[in-house]
């Protein structure tokens, strides 16, 4: 982690040290004033923010990031001096991964929608990808689920040649996906790689990730930092008002419409509820799902054997 | 060609043993129920179906066929149980090629619209693009005109790197093509490619063909089969409302509307009657079109000297 | 220069000999007729035109250029034999480089709108998309800006692998990119590609221009003029009216709508009015834009060290 540069912004998140985040997640629902800080956000400058997912051991992402998240997503909207802002990990081998299946549902589902009418999740999303600022997802480790989507929403994805794992492993679960990629990913790469991709719903390492348009390129692990941290320092360096309104320009011609990406959200929802979906993400618990080892890290693999 | 596996499914096509397939088409024109079955559905299980293309010599499509597919497509649409689709040939360097020249015009345009009242062969392709299965080409061989449009009307495709050919050819032998691809091909591979391949008209081979999105992957000969096997038996092991309900969230996002094909196949049968197109098809069957040799194996290169 | 082949087209414009072709700006405003030709149309034969830009010393495009290149895309909007045209250079280094920072605005505003209705440039870009011919980019040296808006609004590109650079400079000079990119870019590459090409504001070489679709393919340089050659006869021989139905069903699917790209020229010369484009621009000009050097050749370098 980067020296936190504390800027006159308005936003003031808390930066937690590195032992003791991970609490009972009985315990502190309700008790928010006590949830450990999953989302920090690090100034390198006022032009230039760090988002960093720091969930350990793996990463995934719940109902309780979720107000962490959108407090960063505000900011981003807000700020009239940020430019461009760079998603990456802390905790190794997972860039983010997939919503959290042990919470209790209604710890989401009773979330009001957000600002665009959109369910939180989607609604945040799709804020990031509008928003006058260049976002850049750094993808390191696992992005599936949750984490794919969120990489999706960003601007630009680079991706770490021997470490990166992009997938959508839901179908595979029984479920739906549900923070926009079907709406996404076939703008992106194509209707017959996006279907692969959503449908085969296997891990995709960082080069295939390439020649799939998933991520804009994928580097040597060794230079991806150096890479991203040159294009986010260059764009930092330009006109503020110059990028948002070339990048309004181009939502036009790329963003899908939110009426397309709302349905997927309850249709996800809906979907996990089915026998078909439980029976699955309880095989996967008890293989190991939720704790580090070998299912969350291969879970292309893992959903090829449960029908 | 595996075992067949008789499922207790609606369809009982008739497997033809290999020899005397091939009969006379002035024969059996009218005499429906002695067409030689060139539509081959195999049951590999209830969940994942091959569909097998046996024209020999070449795997020419015409109106004959055009039962034999609908019939094959009507299964997949309603078979409760069926999740995934393989397509692949019997004929060596064949997957399926171009649309019957000889076949007498009114056999293709005396046939009654499909029930998306788009005619036969368009309304059969949109149909299986929107059916509630995974559909995949297993590309061996020429994809040309209709080999091209099934594939494309495909969910994903895989190809052969050293023997997959695909192309349009249309427009070089002064046709317009009929079933789709103006629509599909910009949408997959971007214009400037999709004007590429439909107006340069030329043979496209595995490995550009992967370059340029035609098909999602080229993979080796010897592993093109065994990959599409483990894809197909993966998906076949998924939920099927799963994969259904996140296949028509992409739809929305990817397939073209109706009203963008319809009227490619009306001006396609249009550009056919002209004197440039029947002149050029004149050339290309004295030069021998429609027969096995050269023409049909580098029909590329063919109409690159026609003009 | 290939032989100029003089047809019994409509067009009849002057081919200039090579010397004496750069006049000084101030002298030739408002003097039209003595306007040294910058856009050559040499027809190879009635069906193939060439079309060479030729303003030396870096090829940039300004208002005098703007009825010369109106004059060649009515010319293939309305002539009855041609089918292909190729776009190509002849300035060293230089397919087509930036607008003219120098000439007064005026000499741009005052210009009327176009048949489409929209401004001039963007105007002829649409058309020439629309046209019933084929054209194709041949791209050597950098193509930024005006260069790359002309690019893509071919039908294809194809790319020195060595010498071709393509890029959109333009928010990095605090400018709003103007003749289309933001419309035309993220149908072609998708989202991600695109919002690097038009944010990162970098040079793009050739074959990352090819792995990004940013050109059909990039060719080794020695390579380059006997593909485009050997495609555009090809299309030569088809039959127009083949090639023009075709296309423009690919164009339904494929091209943006003007009331996308109108606006961007608004914007774009608004931008250019503000004081962080002035002064970008003015640094630009004082470190040699505008000029044969470093700065012309290595624009992407020069504008991230602007800010």
């Amino acid at each position: 982690m980067p020296e936190v540069i504390r800027a006159e912004g308005r936003l003031d998140l808390v930066i937690t040290p590195n032992q003791g985040r991970r609490i009972n997640v009985s315990e502190h629902i309700n008790a928010t004033a006590t949830i450990t800080e999953q989302v920090h956000l690090t100034r390198r400058s006022m032009h230039y923010w760090r988002v960093t997912l720091d969930h350990p051991p793996v990463n995934i992402f719940g109902p309780e990031a979720i107000p962490q998240l959108n407090e960063v997503i505000t900011a981003l909207e807000t700020d009239v001096e940020v430019k461009v802002v760079v998603f990456d990990s802390a905790v190794q081998g997972f860039f983010l991964t997939h919503y959290d299946f042990l919470a209790p549902i209604e710890n989401t589902t009773r979330l009001p929608p957000g600002p665009t009418g959109l369910q939180p999740l989607p609604d945040m999303l799709v804020r990031l990808s509008r928003a006058p600022v260049v976002s850049i997802a750094s993808i390191r480790g696992r992005a599936t689920g949750v984490g794919s989507e969120l990489a999706l929403a960003c601007d630009m994805r680079f991706a770490s040649r021997e470490k990166a794992i992009l997938s959508h492993f839901e179908v595979g679960a029984g479920v739906v996906p549900g923070g926009g990629p079907m709406a996404r990913l076939p703008r992106l790469m194509g209707r017959g790689r996006a279907l692969e991709v959503l449908l085969g719903a296997d891990d995709i390492h960082g080069d295939l990730a390439e020649r799939y348009g998933y991520v804009n390129r994928s580097l040597p692990d060794s230079d991806l930092d150096t890479f991203v941290e040159a294009l986010a320092t260059r764009i930092a360096s330009f006109d503020k008002r110059a990028i948002s309104e070339t990048k309004r320009f181009a939502d036009v011609a790329s963003l899908p419409p939110d009426f397309e990406i709302a349905p997927e959200w309850d249709v996800c929802f809906a979907s996990i509820m089915r026998p078909a979906a439980q029976e699955r993400i309880k095989k996967l618990l008890e293989l190991g799902l939720h704790k580090p080892g070998d299912v969350e890290n291969r879970l292309g693999h893992y959903v090829g054997r449960l029908g």
